[in-house]
């Protein structure tokens, strides 16, 4: 899958995807964009990262899907102490509530290669 | 999991996702919205249709993840009449670009049952 700077490019199935869905309360939003641009960086170095596509709307439901190469990499993630830290203020602070799945995608295809079929 | 009308209460795993990631052109919001209106009522009507969760910013890129008993239930929904003109459409007019990843979730927890490990 080649593509644009909002979707990634990721490799031949299988890789694992982490979809995490979650709506922001109204407050602090500048901590938290300090924390999601932080988180971003810092997820980006880690072994495995393969990438990331997010999107959140006016009703502040938002969904973040991060590509990994193998389960244990987003493993690996959700245990760095900085994230831990992070996922700690999201639950008392930045979060309404929020759903994390941990998925392997087996199949994928993009509007180029799509069949409608 | 058990949630709000944003989050989607799935049973216990394995269960299916398909992530559709999507940019919308500037062109025909109203005939978008329609559709997506009309599609969202159809998928919900089919068999295996767990829910669905949905988000896009005002950078006009959407993440829709809908929820599928099975893998089979997912490919059955793509391949409804209906859909295939709404993903034609959507390939000539609605969307820059697109990709859609068909995945098993294994894990998945909530703010509930998050334990920062």
């Amino acid at each position: 899958m080649s593509h644009n700077d909002w979707l990634t490019t990721t490799p031949e199935p299988p890789y694992t995807a982490v979809i995490f869905t979650s709506r922001r309360t109204t407050t602090d939003d500048k901590g938290y964009s300090e924390m999601a641009q932080l988180m971003g960086t810092l997820s980006a170095q880690q072994p495995g990262f393969l990438g990331v596509e997010s999107a959140r709307g006016n009703d502040r439901v938002g969904i973040t899907v991060s590509y990994w190469a193998t389960p244990a990499h987003a493993q690996a993630w959700k245990q760095v102490a900085e994230h831990i830290g992070a996922q700690r203020t999201g639950r008392e602070r930045w979060y309404e509530d929020y759903a994390t799945r941990i998925a392997t995608v087996e199949r994928d295809y993009t509007m180029d290669t799509s069949t409608f079929e």
